[in-house]
């Protein structure tokens, strides 16, 4: 498998699929310090990210903020003193899909 | 008194006393947009702020940092496609300092 930092999204329909238990449980593997997480039934991926201060924590969401533009596909960003959490699903399809993982893969090449 | 978004913050200790419910009800009439909200406890202030674009809600996040940093109080910022989600409130103290107050209505100067 080529590695998932090294792709682009495809461009998301609303009937694409969502990624398969299988296919997670597999995807994981690549972003090892992601989390799963469900909201509401949404089933999202999420890290934190530290920092020494406030400052580094926003240059980092600025980093982000430049590839989710670059993308198409947009996280959801929570900027605090010394910490970042991001976090990836794909409002269309109302969960995960293969891209999310890319865009995760990419965020922490960016750390 | 003066207009709240006027004043600057005091520096904070961390035995500065938490606003009472009598000056909370008075301080939420000068921001009227923003709800008091409690998390483990924890009473903060929040906004949620609605731009046109993903671009548009981190150039809001980027001017609330440059503030943030100018006064050495940092809120919690939710950077997401169209929306930013703004939460003041003072670590030290476990809770709400009137500099708090201060910072949400210079908030809404910068939107």
């Amino acid at each position: 498998m080529t590695e998932l930092a090294a792709q682009h999204c495809d461009a998301c329909r609303a009937d694409a699929p969502r990624v398969s238990e299988a296919e997670l449980a597999e995807l994981m593997h690549a972003i090892p310090d992601w989390q799963p997480v469900e909201e509401e039934g949404v089933l999202m991926l999420r890290r934190v990210f530290s920092f020494r201060n406030f400052k580094e924590a926003l240059a980092f969401t600025n980093r982000l903020g430049a590839l989710a533009e670059a993308e198409f596909h947009h996280p959801a960003i929570l900027t605090e003193w010394g910490r970042v959490t991001v976090t990836w699903w794909t409002h269309k399809i109302g969960g995960l899909h293969r891209n999310d993982f890319i865009m995760a893969a990419r965020t922490d090449k960016l750390f």
